[in-house]
């Protein structure tokens, strides 16, 4: 039996996916060599960059004038190398939002390069909502955000224009539904949760914005020559970059991120309307803020814990234990997690009040 | 039929690893899950990092003081990291040799940080051979060394011993002969080569080398950070780790790196003999710093190139264009290369002398 998989990251994969993923770590393209096995400058893997970059392209309908560069790293490496690339190095300026565990570390690794100003916080009520409403400084070099806050279950529905750059972290919700990348002037996410597995970071860049801080960057931590080198500067990583074409393949042969939108909304609604319903369980995060990716809530009677633990295991549910941060359960229900897992986790919760009588 | 593979990396990986590693990628540890599917904080995972970090310290005979941690953004990144950790942030100083294309981009990153000088270099004649009697000046903050030049088939064979820390960028023999660790600082090497797939970085440190530059450090590039957090600062490249682990656990069954620094020399004697011996073939590097790895090699007679292409191809040979800066042929012998490959190579090679009469 395959597993209800609502893993927060590394996550679900769609299963062709992965069929193919195997298959090329035996013999790739049939050049009876794995994939593994070949220099990243064939091209046969040359082939897979230009696909992974077209895919991306295409279903974000990213426009002229924009770059899409594959790195490492993760979005930790991205807080340093955004504001590395984007505060000017004299009297450098930045507005950050903290949200969440990953937006405060973004914010705190900005300070090593310049004035971060916190223009908006959660952090009063345990980052259960999203602030809004607030106003940012004139004269900051960018303002950043975090679109989707995993540990605590809550995402941004409108998002801010700020008056200066643009610069998003999309790490846990990029390719769930669609966003208007003209608006942003950067966008970063690990690929780990929607777009394949971990080993890679995919970063959309406004071309124009780039170059003008008076800083001196080390080769690796400049977009510039990633760009330059068509994320070619050194060995890419290349099975994660391979896994991602083959996930955004599947994304677009099933209709795109449009599509994938439509039954991302359709899996969330049908667990949060049984997280409201319920008497037993509670959700954690405002209900206007609410992630369609990660949906945290708790067990209002902590006594029930071991009977719906050993309920959702018995029912093949795996990767729903709650961060250390929030406690209690978080489902993630990525692209890959189809809508019959997440009512398998409906059943299950039913069945506990069932049996509470 | 399985191609000989003599890729300059990313390259061949023992065919055993890559069975299991395609099985991990449907399902792992009869978990019904994939393994780019789960957690990297799942026990099943963090096991996979501990024995890959075990391994590692068994086979090299790492001492006690040092730590083995996983990065992400290959050599190139290292070559900011290391004068970001090791120079100090006031008058920083480090000697570096300039053996290779490598070697100087490591050179060139250095000055970022501090004053380099660069106390060797074989530019001279092409980076043909290793530089030796060399002496480095007092008040260096570190001396660095990269041991195997790929695009120009040399090696180090007797390492020097500087009067300051002493750093080695192993990416291309890391594995592949006895080192004695105690004798170095710092070691990194990209895993693409002798120790797995693309997308993941191995750092050897001592312990008490770091944290005395009074350099600031973002938190990704610091190395005492992932020290402290068993390379799982964030989330790190999963499936490369797991494909080293197995690498690693191959290496170990057949004997070691006391057994593999055997075949590797009994494939470099049995490919240069014949270099030597053929009339139509001469090497390009200095005959005592050969490269037990990288083997390059020009035809006399560029007009017999044609020739000889088809000749290589038709016996299932691939990968031995030698790199554009030096042109001819690279044979690239890592060490999952069988000693029935070269031996093909061989056959090849005398097969064009006799048709040439």
């Amino acid at each position: 039996m395959k597993a209800h998989n609502f893993s927060a990251g590394p996550c679900i994969l769609p299963q062709e996916v992965l069929k193919q993923a195997a298959e090329a770590v035996v013999n790739f393209d049939n050049l009876n060599l794995s994939l593994l096995e070949i220099s990243h400058r064939s091209k046969n893997f040359v082939a897979v960059v230009d696909k992974t970059t077209a895919l991306i392209k295409d279903l974000m309908h990213v426009p002229e004038g924009y770059s899409v560069i594959f790195l490492q790293g993760g979005a930790s490496l991205e807080f340093v190398m955004v504001a590395m690339n984007l505060m000017k190095a004299e009297g450098g300026k930045a507005a950050y939002t903290n949200t969440g565990t990953w937006a405060g570390k973004a914010l705190k690794e900005a300070k090593n390069f310049g004035e971060v100003i916190e223009v908006a916080s959660s952090k009063d009520k345990n980052y259960s909502y999203i602030p809004k409403g607030f106003s940012i400084p004139d004269g900051m070099d960018y303002f950043h955000c975090t679109s989707n806050n995993t540990i605590y279950g809550t995402q941004i529905k409108e998002f801010v224009k700020p008056n200066c750059l643009n610069v998003c972290d999309m790490s846990s919700d990029i390719m769930s539904r669609e966003v208007n990348v003209a608006d942003f002037d950067l966008i970063y996410a690990g690929a780990q949760k929607n777009m394949g597995p971990a080993g890679c970071t995919v970063v959309i860049v406004k071309d124009e914005i780039l170059g003008k801080t008076g800083r001196k960057l080390p080769s690796y931590l400049n977009y510039q020559i990633h760009i330059d080198k068509e994320s070619m500067f050194n060995t890419p990583p290349v099975y994660s970059i391979y896994v991602m074409m083959l996930t955004m393949q599947w994304l677009k042969d099933n209709g795109g991120v449009k599509w994938i939108e439509g039954v991302n909304n359709q899996k969330a609604a049908l667990l949060y309307k049984e997280i409201d319903r319920n008497p037993l369980f509670v959700g954690t995060a405002a209900v206007e803020d609410r992630s369609n990716m990660n949906a945290c809530f708790l067990l209002k009677d902590e006594s029930l814990k071991d009977q719906f633990d050993a309920m959702w295991k018995a029912a093949g549910i795996s990767g729903i234990n709650g961060h250390r941060d929030v406690g209690g359960y978080r489902a993630s229900m990525y692209n890959a997690l189809p809508l019959e897992s997440v009512q398998v986790l409906v059943d299950t919760m039913q069945a506990l009040e069932k049996a509470q009588g």
